[in-house]
């Protein structure tokens, strides 16, 4: 389990592509308490708004972590920010990266990293720990995780949103993180798809683990089991999360799976039955409580009536999480657990 | 992928129980033809009543590989078996391990193993290569994956028994292994356990590529999808062979998943359905084509009445693999797939 120190300097390295900078984007969007300042070198052409601080001054400026917060392309280190990496974890602050490249194998930083008061390097596509099998013994408080007709639809952004409007209501809820950005976000988690695949179902356990009976957490999907590459980690994760309440996220403008034209969108009563189905192994009272939606490009007139139109085949609420009135969603979730 | 070196000489340490002997005795039920030897240690008392071979007699004998064939207590390698090792190793046959024990992490074993004309140490725990996510294409020839109502009962044993009834049809088939004790009978394989969710489909995928139309391979199931901790290898698994057909392994004896009191065994048809469901991702055409069972200690009366009532009820053939005969499946299999 990561356990990040917060706030955050966002490093944005040479970005020249607002795309290239989703993680950043993400992380001003959805802990924007927590993210200080952000800082790119001479020649990059985005920003996020956020104050300049330089690496150098991050620890005198209270910074915990510098959060590189790009993709560089082939997810590599270029080795131009090293020098930046260096001047950072030499202050003291942790460098967080979810770059393939291991920041330990960059000699200069790993050397700055073991002088004294230097900061940690943080590896978030690594595991901290090893894991337990899962044991498969029901736990108290109670639980929903966000599934998918695909991958990359929303099922983070959806748990995200659900969170925020359940703390709205007063009610006790905890986002719980399964991927890279999740991971930054939160300030902890587990990233599942670093995971051999006998540890995922136990992970997903130690992740959400007994809580107060009211309490929500809420967990963060992975992949789909429509994907012929990555159902098997969405598979343990929805066995070890024992979700008491599901929520089927989905694009409507895909026809197939990304980058798998043989591989059709699921019908979408289809899907909910599948993942209740397959859920009910280690919870037996999950339910599917609603659809969200990803509507970008879609007029606010074709949203409404596809909302229309799902909400009566389906017999659920559907939400976009990002646009839409939480409240139908929420009394769904909560009426549906009410003992 | 590994590819082993046979023949063998299994080695047997200080063995005082059979029951500890179960994978040397595996191989020489199913590669009686690749076991020249056994070796174990003075004070042993377990034979499989094959010639004895010294270790530092193996590369003159004409052993490839030397194999542990036993599990000591916590599945470290002790150290009184380091000479023996060091012995074969470095008259040139490798070393095959499936302890958690890294072979190299033994210091003398380890500079044996570099001197010239040494074996090679080989863990079988490890993943020998990165695999590639699946890309969910259907590869050219026959496959037939078995799964099981939970594990270890008897899906290793049902494909070999496979494989060896196909091959005496001249039917080409070639068993494809999947776990350790299972690589060391093929002297390939992969060991799906040791992968992270996201290549396991992949994995199994480069398992058994594209071949003839006509050949079968027969590929050792893992897990199962009604285990709560171990079902994401079984479904990454299931997804990335695309198998034409699947056989349902079971124990009749076991009411709970091994281990999980509170997880009953499925109904057989029930779990039929939903391995079928499951599979129809990455091939529509997958069939059911037998029930295998393990009748370990039932009367041949009660295992001919238990063949005749699930053989009614699911309308497939029913067999135990290692005792009855296998006709009725193998028509099963063959004319379910003849077009």
């Amino acid at each position: 389990m990561f356990e990040l120190k917060k706030p955050y300097l966002l490093y944005l390295g040479d970005v020249q592509n607002p795309l290239d900078a989703k993680t950043a984007m993400g992380l001003k969007d959805w802990c924007p308490e927590a993210v200080l300042g952000e800082y790119a070198r001479p020649g990059a052409s985005v920003s996020l708004g956020l104050p300049t601080i330089a690496p150098d001054q991050a620890h005198s400026r209270g910074i915990g972590s510098l959060v590189i917060g790009i993709a560089p392309t082939g997810g590599q280190l270029p080795s131009a920010w090293v020098a930046d990496l260096c001047a950072a974890v030499r202050s003291g602050v942790d460098i967080v990266s979810g770059l393939h490249t291991r920041l330990e194998s960059i000699p200069e930083l790993y050397h700055a990293s073991q002088q004294d008061q230097a900061g940690r390097l943080i590896n978030i596509r690594e595991p901290t720990r090893e894991y337990p099998c899962a044991t498969g013994r029901k736990r108290s408080g109670k639980r929903l995780l966000t599934v998918g007709t695909d991958c990359a639809l929303g099922k983070k952004y959806t748990a995200l949103a659900l969170t925020r409007a359940l703390a709205k209501q007063k009610i006790a809820a905890t986002f719980r993180a399964t991927g890279q950005t999740g991971i930054m976000i939160a300030g902890s988690g587990i990233a599942m798809d670093a995971l051999k695949g006998d540890f995922i179902a136990g992970a997903a356990e130690c992740l959400s683990p007994d809580n107060t009976p009211e309490h929500w957490d809420v967990i963060e999907g992975q992949g789909s089991l429509y994907h012929p590459a990555y159902a098997a980690v969405t598979l343990g994760l929805l066995h070890g999360s024992q979700p008491d309440a599901l929520i089927l996220c989905h694009d409507p403008r895909r026809s197939h799976i990304d980058e798998y034209p043989d591989y059709p969108i699921p019908d979408l009563q289809q899907a909910i039955d599948c993942y209740v189905s397959q859920a009910r192994l280690t919870n037996p009272w999950v339910r599917c409580v609603g659809l969200a939606i990803n509507s970008t490009g879609m007029s606010e007139q074709t949203l409404q009536k596809y909302i229309r139109v799902h909400e009566a085949s389906l017999n659920l609420p559907v939400v976009d999480p990002l646009k839409t009135d939480l409240t139908e969603l929420l009394n769904s979730l909560l009426s549906a657990h009410e003992n």
